[in-house]
Order: structure tokens, then sequence, then C-alpha cells
């Protein structure tokens, strides 16, 4: 961090200059022309009382608005985390600013002006006598926040209030506004901290937008182009690291706007950290495009890199589970979901820009509210005449990677039932070192989970609302997911610089069998000298209710060593078919890479070919039965060793461990079967439908399971480890039968 | 157990010379009679597709009782627990009997009279057959079931069914089943077992339903007045214990289903077994209650006792949370709720036979059904008239006891803010020691929780579904509640002989005004020598949204003890306002009364006048703010020591503990202040609205408890400790202020 002190301290003088030179010639443009425009607002006036949704989206920031005006003007002095009181207020100022901005152009009530333009008066006086925000965590310190981050979200809001009140302003309002405020706002976040706007990252993301958009209202292009395509020089070097851990800037890295939208997504519309953060990058994404399209047709954006940012609103929204949440991959809280803003946001620019797609008015239908402005009105337009259609989450796989060729998210769903399948990249620095994890959901509720993140975003008596030191030494650790640990250390050794130099790779993915739908995926330098192989697939016979996983978990090294598979079941424990010990007091697991976190609450031993574990969970019974070998320990974890202040879920865990081998085969099924109802104390199928599974083959080229249920039918899954071509022919012979197929597996049924 | 198999050897031989003389004389009565009535049969027939919610009903039992008839009769021989398939599918068989037989008279087709006849059929040719069950576990183990309280419940049902297509059967046929099946059956259950027949238990309440209800279809008046008043001698002995630890008989105890009403209800319609219970009994009570209002109405049922069978159903009502979800007290299962199959019944049944309190309909339109009978369609008819209005759960007390003075429930209740305060008294077999207990509820959530039951009703690799252990070691011990323990024993040495005879006794009871509802109750047998007088309030201010708790616990002994407070708060902890240690590996913190389940996950110490606790708990903020004493311990917990099945949830709880003295006051506030959400990310008011409490005095005469607020105003409350009437004037000098007032207790504001 302290190289970053003396290196913004030298930026200053430069900063002095190019502010005179800054400031835009006043010019004659139509305002507003961000989100709304000119011809929207007319549109919107002649609608107003004839369009539900729209008319009561109005209602409600009205109301809030009415009540922000009634309360007057506070622009404290910043001195607060996120969670804090200061912080909290200049982030409710920016945010009702817009909503006041809006009102004035579709109510014409000067009212709203005069409260926007006060409030503009108010920051002008305060900006320019700011020194750096007195929190100092941050590796790129805002002024009126804790981090140019929230100064930028200040400014993407706060811009398009401008435009709505622009005309409303004096030239020398104006002008005065400008330079006290928006130019030195924006230098500030751009030249006055390179080390957080030149870089490809969310957080640069929304400082470019920021100063885009506050370019686009003054009709600056210097501001623009520094936008577009980044500041020239930067003097960055490439040891330097932000404040979660991750590189600033990389070799031949291009930046600014575009660089943000080519880097981070994938071509089908994936961004690389998760959808915790596509959604929080959506709105400048999305917001800063519309605007962009209004002011700047030329540049095309919408069709950019094959319509990327139309098409990401629809991945996200297929990243979510049946009730909307998003997937917790990487740094995600759990519970965010698209019934954000961000999201009523993106989903009715997408609709107005991407061809009014009537599959996402169902969306808008449930997040019960739009935007007010011309995007909105289209949607509350298109379900008042009645457009809607559902939207259908399908099976899919969403290719990580510029040119999508880092792996990705192979997501396969059925009757409720949804596996997330990750081998993706590393994710940037909000990435988890969870090569091959995955995590599994029922009817919306979690049932194998990622842990998400250790955060408690804005809630000051966490850490300040920021992220914990047990993100860290937890939540990013291997052992935390679903996935081969080896040796007792993390993928990479934990460490990001390895990390972000690879990708799992893709063996195939078919989901167009609704009896089968299949990923399989190979990581190889997650440890040197071992290869990882995980096949999972999501299948669904006739003769059972529910969808069961099959996950075949392959590991072939070079030497010796202890492989650990968790599983981190949710619910209460119902029955095993092992017996263990429970020890007399709880002690960690290990010492570092996450095992210093688990207390150990059982330890059992294998005697038999199969071992299982009987659960319940949200009145859903569940069993996982997995192939076992005669030395294998059965470890039943519990979150929570090495935890004083209470930051982690006290959730349950199950571990398979084998020792002292160097390949190893790990055949699990997840299966729901039944359900109980507290209410008529009914419980229905509590045991598994499962007789046994079975590693018939496996070696280089083949590995086949079988699975016998109950009824007597079996099932036998052969996989080709080498040639996953759609096209190869196969022939393999298995206990004097022989099978036959094209394509990467097979499934036989008897 | 021993003494009663000998015991029922004997009985056995009395039993076979019974059979023969209580074959009832056919006599022509008119049938359907019991919740269906010919009257009633007319006018469904002629409301069909007129009512919707009973249209939809009857179509939901026509498609269930359908698909019974495509798959066949299926009456295994009895082996299985609870859970297991004999057991479930006995259990399913009267359910399905008694809506077939509904459906024979509403929809006059053969079919169904022909598979009630068939299914009864079966059960004849296969009960005399029948040992008792093979599951030695009860201590009245049935035929078709593992214990009489099943096979009871299966000739409730079955007895409904029979009045359905008595008519239909040839009286030739009626005789054999009366003699190979019902005679047989009804007597078995009560001649055969008289320590399940003649006691005052929901048990037994089943037991003289099921022969009431068969003697009123036969028209078998020795089998009503048995089932009426009990068994004339029952050679039982007052040593005698159920498998759940209850006493069988109590000296000079009256026995019968008038007992049964007479005892365990209190005048204020409370279950002294508790809401969950209650529930179960409901069904029983009231369709018997009907069945003899229809058939014998001179004994003027509904009216008995002050009508007490239709008021227990609001009573009940009153007994649950605002999603429904009934008070877990004593050996509740959580997640029981008023929406069970028990409570349509029963309030369609207090509806028709109650005056058509238009209340009740408000809570049948939520349940989304109705009984397929007389009740359930002048419920269906109200509803579709239009004649709903909401049920209105309001703050009350319920007393306990037959002659209502036996303590009782306290329930406050403001704005979502529920609390429920426990001085009752044991609660027969089903008790709980736990004293002057407490548990609170914010709209429907759980935010200090009652533990509920350790067991998994109906999960057969549970135990069988049976209770666990950990009800006894765990479950019903004293620490499992947020009252206090003195020198980790349980209230009364943990036995129920010494319990059973003893119950708290109110002080008063306020929920007049809407700024604080308050109760006060003491117990002086819980520990000999020691009185608890505890106080709890209920207090919303108009400065502040939600409401808070205020809770007085005054201690006062002879002797020197260690006392402890626990509170059980769900939700993840924030924030704590003092230091703690945190151990390296996690200890039991006792070996028994229930410590022996608890881990001490901290250990903290006082160096203020206040402590705090800050959680979030559905989104929710809450502080616990307590009065501290310098040398106080303060302890984090953990259920789940000494649990190697996983039977117990891994909940947290804090223990306040006070060591070596006499008297003690334990005062703490528990408020909800603030909201998170996790889709916004706003945390908005995370702290508590409390800047401290403070005893001014605490005497014989006087407790005064000072809280001042961060926004500087200040209540005072002062409770009058020993004299506590209505009437009563009050002076007290305090810091040079005088307060005068009438009544048991005083708030001031400032
Ligand atoms: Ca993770
Ligand atoms: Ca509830
Ligand atoms: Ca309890
Ligand atoms: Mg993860
Ligand atoms: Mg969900
Ligand atoms: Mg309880
Ligand atoms: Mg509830």
């Amino acid at each position: 961090m302290i190289q970053f002190r003396k290196y913004l301290q030298a930026r200053f003088f430069v900063l002095g200059m190019a502010l005179i030179l800054q400031i835009s010639t006043a010019y004659s443009q139509e305002h507003p022309q961000l989100n709304l425009t000119k011809e929207g607002v007319a549109k919107i006036r002649a609608e107003l009382g004839k369009v539900p949704l729209f008319d009561s989206s109005l209602a409600d920031i009205k109301e809030e608005v009415d009540a922000e005006i009634a309360s007057g003007i506070h622009v404290p002095i910043p001195k607060d985390f996120s969670g804090g009181f200061t912080h909290e207020r200049h982030k409710k100022n920016f945010l009702i600013l817009q909503k006041a901005g809006v009102l004035f152009q579709i109510l014409n009530e000067d009212k709203y002006a005069v409260y926007v333009k006060d409030m503009f008066m108010a920051y002008a006086k305060l900006y320019p006598t700011l020194p750096v925000h007195p929190q100092e965590r941050s590796y790129a310190r805002g002024k009126l926040f804790w981090q140019c981050l929230n100064d930028s979200n200040w400014l993407v809001y706060a811009s398009q209030a401008y435009d709505c009140i622009y005309d409303f302003l004096s030239k020398k309002e104006r002008k005065y506004l400008e330079m006290e405020l928006f130019v030195p706002f924006a230098n500030f976040i751009s030249e006055g901290n390179p080390q957080f706007f030149n870089r490809v990252h969310n957080h640069s993301t929304w400082g470019n937008v920021a100063v885009g958009m506050i370019g686009l209202v003054m009709d600056n292009d210097e501001l623009l182009q520094k936008a577009l395509y980044g500041l020239k020089t930067d003097n960055l070097t490439a040891e330097m690291r932000d404040n979660d851990g991750g590189f600033i800037k990389k070799e031949g890295q291009k930046v600014g706007f575009f660089a943000n939208v080519d880097e981070p997504f994938s071509p089908d519309g994936y961004y690389t950290e998760g959808p915790y953060y596509q959604r929080y990058a959506m709105y400048p994404f999305l917001i800063f495009a519309q605007a962009l399209h209004n002011v700047k047709p030329e540049y095309k954006i919408f069709e950019y890199k094959d319509s990327v940012l139309l098409k990401s609103v629809s991945t996200l929204l297929n990243l979510s589970d049946s009730d909307g949440d998003f997937f917790p991959i990487n740094d995600g809280q759990k519970g965010m979901s698209y019934y954000s803003r961000e999201l009523v946001t993106a989903l009715d620019i997408a609709y107005l820009f991407g061809g009014q797609n009537p599959e996402l008015l169902s969306i808008a239908e449930q997040q019960g509210k739009v935007t007010v402005d011309d995007a909105g009105l289209a949607v509350a337009l298109g379900i008042r005449n009645n457009e809607a259609i559902p939207f259908t989450k399908t099976s899919l796989e969403l290719r990580d990677g510029p040119e999508g060729d880092q792996g990705g998210i192979g997501i396969l769903r059925n009757e409720g039932m949804e596996l997330v399948f990750k081998y993706a990249a590393q994710g940037l620095s909000h990435g988890h070192y969870d090569k091959l994890s995955y995590s599994i959901y029922n009817n919306g509720n979690e049932i194998m989970q990622d842990y998400g993140l250790a955060r408690f975003v804005n809630i000051e008596q966490k850490g300040g609302g920021n992220y914990l030191k047990e993100n860290t030494t937890w939540a990013k650790q291997t052992v935390a997911h679903n996935t081969i640990v080896q040796d007792e250390t993390s993928h990479f050794n934990g460490k990001y610089e390895i990390g972000s130099q690879h990708a799992s790779v893709k063996s195939f993915f078919d989901a167009e069998s609704s009896e089968i739908k299949i990923a399989s995926a190979k990581e190889s330098n997650a440890y040197k000298g071992t290869e990882l192989h995980r096949t999972m697939a999501l299948i669904k016979d006739e003769n059972y209710s529910f969808p069961f996983v099959l996950d075949v978990m392959r590991v072939t090294s070079d030497s010796l060593h202890q492989y650990d598979l968790p599983f981190y079941y949710l619910g209460q424990l119902m029955k095993t078919n092992f017996s263990y010990d429970s020890p007399k007091s709880l002690e960690a697991l290990g010492t570092k890479f996450g095992y210093q976190h688990l207390y150990l609450e059982g330890k059992g031993v294998v005697n038999q070919d199969n071992i299982s574990l009987n659960w319940l969970s949200n009145d859903i019974f569940y069993t996982m039965t997995a192939v076992s070998d005669k030395d294998d320990e059965l470890l039943f974890t519990r979150i929570g060793a090495n935890d004083p202040e209470f930051n982690l879920r006290r959730d349950p865990g199950f571990i398979i461990r084998r020792k002292n081998v160097k390949d190893a085969i790990f055949v699990s099924i997840i299966e729901p079967h039944g359900t109980y109802s507290p209410v008529s104390e009914f419980a229905v199928n509590a045991y598994s439908n499962i007789k046994s599974v079975k590693v018939l083959q496996n070696d280089e080229k083949y590995t086949a399971i079988e699975i016998v249920f109950t009824n007597d039918m079996v099932k036998t899954l052969i996989i080709a480890n080498s040639e996953s071509s759609k096209e190869a022919k196969h022939m393999v012979t298995i206990n004097a039968k022989t099978f036959q197929w094209n394509g990467p597996y097979y499934l036989s049924n008897k």
C-alpha cells in the first residue's frame, strides 16, 4: 500500500494542471439524453396513468424522493466505512439525486430540479475542500467514500441527475458545478487514481463509466475518450496489488470501457468474476451502453463483440436458482438475486435495445417494478399488453475467457434440480481455489452448498462491511468447496499469481437428452503432477420422482498423496450406513488452507463397498451413496473452528479421505428421494432408491460405473476419458459384455 | 414395562369372555349420523358445483381415493414402527377409508362403498389372527400398530367410514364385521389395555373416542358408556408409568371422555400438554363431540364445561405465531401449524356448532380446504358468501389447570412481535422443566427460541420416529430453555413426580395499553428455598419502529447458589460490547441436566454495567442489552455435545452466569431495531437504540428499572413485587423522585 501513497502524491501535481484544460466548452446539446430522452419523456407523459407497472414504479420513487425532500439536504463530511452514517448518507444521496432528476423530467415540477441543484451546490462547496477519505484500507481511496469505487457509483448516478436538470440550470450554474465538482471528481477517479481506473476489473468499469457518463452529459470528448480507452499513461508496475490481493496491471493490458467488455466477458456473456460481480457491473455496463447508444450511436455499442452486453443479461438470469438467487460462485453474497435494482435496470435496457424479448417481461413481472425511464416504459407497456411469456432456464454451458476458451460453468437442470459445475478460469481477484467444484440446488434450496463469501456487505459491525479475513483463510480455500484437496493444500497452493494463469479444460457438455445431462472437465494445473478429471451427470429415470446427480472424480498422479473430497450437504443428518467415533472434545482438523476452520465431529471407518449418508433438508430426504475403499477415512466436519468473532456459519460437512495413493476414483450419487411434512407428519420414501454403485472399469481410456436400484433396474454409465469428441466411435468389453457407441459417454439401462 | 406384560396376559382371559356379550343387537338407526347426516348429505348434494372451497376439497379427496382404489387394497401384517411400511400403510388406510365413505354418501357411487366394505372385510379376516404388535417399546402395544394410540386412530376414522356405508351393507355383513373386527377392536383398546384407556392423557382421549364412535355407529350403549366414563375397574396402581415417564393413574382420578375434557382443559380452553398435543387431541375431541351432538343431543356436549370444546379451538389458533405455526411448548414439533388436518376439522366443527364466528372463516381461507361434510359445507358457504373477517390474534393470558388456577401462558403481542411467557403447570408427561421460560417471535420467525422436542415424528431412521433419548437428556431440561438454572440442576431436579405437583403463580397480566403489555409470575417450588419472580413486558415507543421485550428476573434464596440465565437467540452473531476468550478445542459445559449437550464456544468477562449482544436473524438486526454484575461470566454455547447421532440442531446460545450469590436480579432487553436486505445490501439501524439499562431499586416491595435510549428518552418501569392487585395504591421514592400509582406496575416516560 505504501508504494501507492508516494505515487499518488506525485500524480496530484499533474492533476492540478490538467484541471483547467478539461473544462468542457459549453455546447448546446439536447437534454435529457442518457437514460431518458426528449422523445421518451414525451411518450412517458402521454402514457401516464395507463401503464400499471410504470405508474406504480413512478409512485414508489415519488414517495421516496418526496420524503427526502421533506427531510432536507444532508451532505456530511466523509468519515465512515460502508455501513457507517456518512457512507450510507452519500450513497442514499446519489440514488435519490438520480430519481429526483427523473421526477423533474416526467412530472415537470420544479421542486425536483431545485432539490437536485441544491444538493449539487452543497457537493460543489464541499468537494474541493476534501482530502482523500480518512479510512485507509483501500488501494484507491475516494473522497466521499473510503474507496474510489463508491465515488464512481456516485458520479454514475449524479451524471443522470445532471442530465435531467441540465436545461433547468443557467449556463453560469453549470459552469460552476462542472468546474468545482464534476470535472475534478472525474479527474480524481481517473488521473488521480490510475491504479483504479486503468484496470480490467469491475472497479474500473465503474470508474470508466462514471467518467464516460459525465463526459456525455457535458459533451466532453476528452473525458469520453478516457472512459472508453483508459488513461494513456499510468506508470503502473506489474507488482502492484489491490487490497483484495488482485493484480493491478497485466503486461500489454488494454484498459478503459471497451477493454472491460472485451476481457471479462466471454462470448457467452459470462463475466469471469461470477454472477455476484456480474450483477454489480451490469448496471454501469448497461446504463452507459444505453447513454452511449443514445448520444453517440456511431459506436454501435449494443452490437459490440457480437452483442455481448445484451446477451449477458440473459446469461445472468440463467445464473440464478429457481427463486432467482444468483449462484454464489467466487466471492458472491448469498441472497443477491435478479430482484436487485441493477438487474431491473439491466433487464429493462436489454428488453428495449435487445429486440424486445417477451421472456424478459415475465422476469420483470416478478421483479414487480421497472426503471422510470424509456426502457422501463417499454417493459411496462409489454406487460400491460399481455406480451409476457415465461423465461425458461435451461441446461447450458457458459464458456469463460475473452475468447471462450478458458473452461466454463456447466449448469445442468431437470425438474427443479440444478447442478452448477465450475471448470472456469480463476475469476480475477474475487476467484476461489475451487477447480472442478460443484453445488446443487433443489427448487431454489441449497443441497450441496458453495459456502459463498465471508463478508457481510455493508454491515458495519462486521469488519466495516468489507471482506473479512476468513474470506481468505476459509471461503477462498479449496477445502471450503465440493472438490478434491490434495495433501491438505489448496489448488495452486492458494496463490493467485499461479491460479490466474490457468483455466480448467472442458472435455464435453451434453444436455440434449431428457434422461441424462452431463458435463466433464479436466484440471491439470491445480496440483503439479496430478490430473483431476470430473464428470457430473444429472439423471432422471421415469421410475422415480426426482433426478439424481452422479459424480465421477478421477485423480491420476505421478506420486503418492492424500486426497480429501468434501461434501457440504445442508440439512439435518438422519442416518449413515457406517459406524464412526465421536470425539469427546472438538479440535480443528488442520492448521492451514481452511482446515483450521473445520472441527472434526466424527471419524468413521469403512467396511463396506458403498457408504451412505441420509439427511433431511427443507422437508426433502436426500441420500449420498458413494463407492468406498477399504482404507477410506470418513470425517464429519463443522465449520467454525478458529473463528472467535463468529464470522462463519456453523454448517456441516462430510469428507471422504483417501491416503497414500497415486490414482484414485471417487464416485458418488446425490439423490433426493422422498418428502416429509411437519404438518401432516407423513414421511414418504425416506430411504434411498439406490441399492449399489460400483466402478466396473477405470483406466486411461474408459471409466464405467454401474448403479443398481432397489427395483433391480441397472444403469451403466461409460465415460470415454481420452477421446471426447462427439463423433468418435467407441467399443469396450466389460465383464464379458460389449458396449458400442459414438460420442464421449454412453448410458445403458437394463 | 415388565410389570405390564404379566398384567396384560391376565387381562386377556377376561377379554375373551367379554367379547360375546358385547355384540350389539342390530337396531335400526338413521345413517350416516356422525359427521355427515342425512339432511347434511341432501344439502351438500344440492350445493355441489356452487361452493368453490367445498368443491375443490371434494375434488381433492376424490382424486386421492380414486388413486387408492386403482392401486387396490393393501392390508399387510403389522411389523413396523412409525415411518416403516406397515405402519404408514395402515395409517393411510384409515384416512382413505374415512374419505371413501364420505365420497359414497356425497357422490352416491357404489364403488366407494364397495372399496370400504372390501377393506373392512380384509381387516376382519386379519384382525382375529393378530397377536400384539411385535415392536415392544410401548406401554400399551396395539395390534395394527406398535401402540394402542395408533390403533385408536384407526378406529376413530374407520367408524366414520362404517357409518357411511352402514345402510349399504347387509345385516349379515354388519354382524360379521362387528363380531370379527369392531367389537374385538374396541375391547382390545379398552378392556385389553386399561393402562391406556383409563387415563387422563391425549392417548386415552383417542381411545375413549374410538370406542365411543364405534359405539354410536352400532348404537351400542355399553361401549358408549365406557367411552364417556371409562372402565369401571382397571386394577391399575399408582406406581405405573408409560414409556414417556408419565404416570398412569392418579389417586381418585376420574376417567373416560368427560374426565379428559374436565382435567386437561382449563376454563380458557388451554390444554395442559401444550398446543402440539392440543392439536393432536382436537380431532377426537371435536369429531366425537359432533357425533355425540348429532346422535345423543341429550348430553349437550357443546355446552359442557362452559362450552370449553368450542372455546378451545380459538384458544389453539391463538397459540400460533404470525404464520400459523404452533408455539413449540413442551414436546412440540416445530412446523406443526393450524394448516394440519386436525385443525381443519376442528375449525369447521367449531364454526358450525359454535355460532358461526366469521373470524374462523378467514383461517379456513388460509387453510385452503374444508372437511367434506356438514361442517365443511357451512364454512365453505360462509366464505362463498363473503362473510369472512380477519381472525385477530391479541395479547392474552391462557390459564392452566382444570379450575384455571395452575398458572398459565401469557402471550404478549404487538406489531408482529410475539412473546410467549410460560408460567403454567407441568403439562403431564410431555411437559418440560422450564418454569418461567419464554420465547420470542417476530413476524412468525423465532428470535429467542424454545428448542421444542428432540424427535423426528414418523421419520423411521431417527429412532423409529419416536422420542429420542436426547428429548429427556436435552429438550426437557431447564438449561434448554430461556430461564434460570440454579447450580446446573434442572427445576424439580428434573423429576416428574415433583414437577407435576406444582404450578407457577401468576402475579399479574395486563395487555390493555398499546404502549406496554406485561405479565409477571412467581415460582417457588422449582428450587427449594429459592423464589424466582419474572416480569416480562413488551414495550412499543412511538419513536422507534419495533416493540422491544424487557425481562426482569428476580431470584431470592436462603442460601448461596450459581445462577445461569440462557438466551437461545437464533441468527448470526454480529458484535458484542465485551471481550471474551475462545477455547482452542470445544468441550461440553457440564455432565448432566442438559449441560452435557452444550459446547462452550467462548467465555467472557464483564467490565461494564451493561453487556450487549448484536445479531442478525432473517434480515432483522437485534440487540440484547443486559445489566451485568462485575463477576458475571458470559458463556457462548453451541448445542451438539455428546450427540453422536446428530439428533440435535447445532444452535447457538448465550448464558449469563452469576456465582456464589443468594439473591440476584437479571434484567435484559431484547430489541429488534433495524433491517438488512441482501438484495439492496442496505443495512438500516444496525445498532441498538438503547444507551443504558439500570436497576434503580430492587427489594421485597419494588423493583425499578431505568432505560435510557440513544435519543436520551428515559423510561422507568416500577414493579410492585409483593402487592400485585389492580387496586393497590403505591408510592415510592427513588433517587429523590417520588412515584405514585395504582396497580401492580408503573411505566414513566421522560
Ligand atoms: Ca466459494
Ligand atoms: Ca413461522
Ligand atoms: Ca422445551
Ligand atoms: Mg464458491
Ligand atoms: Mg434460493
Ligand atoms: Mg419448550
Ligand atoms: Mg413461525
